[in-house]
């Protein structure tokens, strides 16, 4: 009998565990969707007041960052910093950065991939693409583990 | 006496398990990876035969499929063949298909993005480009879940 008792007790736990766990995931990605889109718009900020190294705060710091164009792969954060100081050597060149976000999708539960377009409006002629970029969540924080972008 | 005996005996299980799995992640990592490279292959051999639907079983037959490009989003593995279709009307459009593989990265345990080119060679005009997709194990198989290509 109070084996019995117990075996319901933990059933009843489980299921108030379970529904919790539904509620807690859709409620997440939200979260996840919205603090992807701040870190998005905390590099709009940074490029467009001429700081590449903040713009660079959304990428992962790490040796394995790929960026991807028709260029080739280029691997790691530092290198990827040093390409965009190269193409973008002055604020003239840097402009204003908008992003127009199309597509935030979850790939697993630690990663999301956003489709975008970057538009920056510049004195030395305007500059349009898309991307593909993967989010992926590392020690708690989102960071941007690859990129492809198309101009 | 006979219950210490019965949980050492599930240590002994559980040490042994844990030590299967790490070995089996080192192996899964490569045979993934084969697995997609696989499926490239067949898809660069059925797009060569002028096989469109063929090509498209690489993709997640699903309407949450997305592929991306300068005319931005496309939802769905119908409408994703639909405009490969409209895009590549004859075999003479069609040509053969090569692909170049740059890289290939694990996102999370049950996906990957692989970055690379394509190589179209036709007699209309042979056309190249890049592409990041991304793979996701579905039901066991790897299904590519999204697409950015540039030509």
């Amino acid at each position: 009998m109070r084996k019995s008792k117990f075996i319901k007790s933990l059933l009843v736990i489980l299921i108030i565990g379970a529904t919790q766990v539904r509620c807690a995931q859709q409620s997440s990605q939200e979260d996840d969707k919205n603090a992807i889109i701040a870190i998005l718009n905390t590099q709009e900020a940074a490029w467009s007041d001429g700081d590449l190294e903040g713009f660079m705060e959304g990428y992962w710091k790490s040796d394995s960052l790929k960026f991807y164009g028709k260029s080739g792969v280029t691997s790691g954060w530092d290198q990827t910093l040093a390409n965009y100081k190269k193409g973008y050597p002055t604020p003239d060149y840097i402009g204003k950065l908008r992003f127009v976000i199309n597509d935030i999708t979850q790939v697993e539960e630690n990663s999301y991939y956003v489709m975008g377009e970057y538009h920056l409006t510049r004195t030395v002629g305007n500059a349009n693409g898309v991307f593909l970029i993967i989010f992926k969540r590392i020690n708690g924080e989102w960071k941007i583990v690859a990129d492809m972008s198309c101009g």
